[in-house]
C-alpha cells in the first residue's frame, strides 16, 4: 500500500515522462503548459488509490490517471474560454496567453489524447472503461450547459442545482474512483461502491467551494473572496436563502443579486448579512456532511480491509473541510 | 450487395433513429441542428461501401458510419469558430445561430459522442478500431494547427501543403475506409489497401475543393466563391502560382494576397487572372489525377471481385471530379 504522496509522486514522474514532444509546436505547446501548471491532482491520484486498495501493481493505472488529468485540463481549457477568465491557477489561461482558437484547438487534442492513453489499458477492460469514461465526459459537458443555463434562469432550484454539480464535477471524480477501481481488480459491486464515494465526495466538495467563496479567509484563499457574489451567481448559498426568506428580505436579495455595482464591498456585504441572518452557511455545512455521510457508507460498503480504506477516507475528508 | 443509393439511405434513416433527445436541449438542439444540415454523408457511405465489399451485413457499421459523421460535424463547428464563417451548407453556423461558447460545448459533445458509437462495435475489433479512430482524431487536429500555422508562414512549400491536407482531410476518409473494411470483416492487408485508397481520394478530393473555392459555379457552389482568396489562404493554386510566377508576378501576387480590402471583388478578379496566366488550375488538375491513379492503384489490390469495386471506384471518381 502506497502513501497518498508517494502515488501523487508515481504520478508526477509519469506525467514528466510523458510530456508531448510531438509535432507541430504551436500545438502541443499550450498542451504541455496548461499541464504542467501544477493543480492538486487530485484526480489522478485518485485513480490510483482506488486502484491501491485492490492491487500494489498501480503502474498499470498510471495511463488511465493521466488520461483523467488531461481530461480535466482539457475541460478548464475550454471553460476558461468560455467563462473569459483570465488567470487558471495565478497563471494566463491558454486563450490569453495565445488566443481562443488556439484554446479550442489545443483542448480538442487533449481530448483526442485522452482516449490514446485510456488504450493502455489491459484489453479485457477497455469496453468497461471507455464506457464508464465517456459517460463521465458527456455528463461534464451537459453540466457545463446546466451552469450556463442557470445564468439566465430566473430561479434554480436545490434539486436541479445540486443535479449540475453533480454532473459538472462529480461524475469525474466518479469515474476516476470506478476506473482506478476496475484496473485493480475490484468486482462490479465494489468498482460501484467507489463510484458513488467519489460521486458524494465530489457533491460535498463542490459545496464546500461555493462555502469557501463567500466564507474562506481572504489570507489562505486563491480566488477572490466573494467573487460568487459580486458575478450573481447562483450557487448553493443564493439558492438556500432564497428558500427560506421572507418575501421581503427574498425580493432585498433578488434586487442586489440583480446589480454590478462599482461598488462590489457593500453589495457582498449586504448579502452576506442576509446569509448570516438566515444561516445559510450551517445549512450548506449540513448538507455537505450529508453527502460526505453518503460517501462513507459507501466506502464502508467495499470489502477492503478498514485500514487499507484510512488514508481515501482521509483524504476525502480532507477535500471536504479544506480551507483553500 | 448494395447500391451507393441503398447505402445512403439505410445511413440516412439510422441518423433519423438516432436524433438526440438528450438534456439539456441548450445543448443538444444545436447537436441536432447540424448534423440535420444535411450535406453530402460522404464518410458514413464510403464506411458503409468498404465494409459491403467485405460483408452483406452492413448494418453493422451503420454506429461507427454515424460516428464518423458525427466527428466530421463536431470538426466544422469548431473550424467555423476558428474561421469565423458565417454559413455552412448556406445555413448559419452554431456559433452564429447560438453564440461561440454553444459551438464550443456542443463541439465537445459531439466528440464524446462519438466514442459511445464506437463503442458499438464487436468487441474484438474495439480496440484496433478505436486506435485507428485516435490516429485519424489527432491527425485531423494537427493538420488543421498546421492550416493555421500556415496563414502567417512567410511561404508554405507543396510538400507540407500536401502534409496539411492529408491530416486534414485524408485521414479522415482513410480511417472511415480502414474502419468500414475492419468491421466488414478485411484482413490486415486489405484493409490498408482501402486506406490508402481513402487517403489519396481525399488528398484529390482536398485538391477539388481548393479548385472550386475559386473556380464553382457561384449558382451550384454552397460558399462564396473566392472566399479562399478574399482570406489570403494559401491554397495550392497559390502555392502552384508562385513556384511557377516570374519575379514580378510573383511580388504582385503576394502584395494582393497581403491585403483584406473592402473591395474584395476586384482583388479575387485580380489574383484570379494571374492564376489563369499561369494555368495553375490544370497544373492542379494534373496532380488530383495523380493522386486519383494512387487511389486506383490500391483499390486494385484489395483481393475482391473487380465489379464488387465498381461502385466505390466510380463514387471515387465522382467525389474528385464534383462540381459542388
Amino acid at each position: 500500500m502506497f502513501t497518498l504522496q508517494q502515488l501523487k509522486q508515481q504520478y508526477t514522474a509519469y506525467a514528466k515522462q510523458h510530456i508531448f514532444d510531438n509535432q507541430p509546436t504551436g500545438l502541443y505547446e499550450p498542451i504541455n503548459y496548461i499541464l504542467n501548471l501544477g493543480g492538486k491532482r487530485l484526480r489522478p491520484v485518485l485513480v490510483l488509490m482506488s486502484c491501491n486498495l485492490f492491487s500494489e501493481n498501480v503502474e498499470k493505472a498510471l495511463p488511465a490517471a493521466h488520461a483523467i488529468e488531461i481530461f480535466h485540463n482539457f475541460t478548464l481549457v475550454h471553460d476558461d474560454i468560455m467563462d473569459e477568465a483570465p488567470l487558471r491557477r495565478g497563471k494566463p489561461t491558454i486563450h490569453t496567453k495565445y488566443n481562443v482558437n488556439t484554446g479550442i484547438l489545443s483542448g480538442d487534442t487533449m481530448f483526442a489524447w485522452v482516449y490514446e492513453y485510456l488504450l493502455k489499458v489491459e484489453p479485457s477492460l477497455l469496453k468497461d472503461i471507455i464506457q464508464v469514461f465517456n459517460q463521465v465526459a458527456i455528463g461534464v459537458c451537459e453540466g457545463q450547459q446546466y451552469d450556463i443555463d442557470f445564468e439566465t434562469a430566473a430561479e434554480v432550484t436545490l434539486e436541479a442545482y445540486l443535479k449540475m454539480i453533480e454532473l459538472k464535477t462529480s461524475v469525474l471524480l466518479a469515474g476516476a474512483m470506478k476506473i482506478g477501481a476496475l484496473i485493480g481488480g475490484a468486482d462490479a459491486e465494489a468498482a460501484t461502491h467507489l463510484e458513488e464515494f467519489g460521486r458524494n465526495i465530489g457533491i460535498a466538495f463542490q459545496l464546500q467551494d461555493d462555502i469557501l467563496d463567500t466564507y474562506g479567509d481572504p489570507k489562505k484563499f486563491g480566488k477572490k473572496v466573494g467573487g460568487d457574489i459580486a458575478q450573481n451567481k447562483k450557487t448553493v448559498l443564493v439558492i438556500k436563502a432564497l428558500e427560506l426568506a421572507t418575501p421581503d428580505i427574498r425580493q432585498q436579495l433578488l434586487q442586489l443579486l440583480s446589480t454590478k455595482p462599482a461598488d462590489e464591498k457593500s453589495k457582498i456585504k449586504a448579502v452576506v448579512a442576509i446569509f448570516n441572518q438566515l444561516e445559510v452557511k450551517e445549512q450548506t455545512a449540513t448538507l455537505k456532511e450529508f453527502y460526505r455521510a453518503k460517501a462513507h457508507y459507501h466506502l464502508d460498503q467495499v470489502a477492503v480491509a478498514t485500514e487499507k480504506k484510512a488514508a481515501l477516507r482521509g483524504f476525502a475528508d480532507f477535500l471536504v473541510h479544506r480551507t483553500v
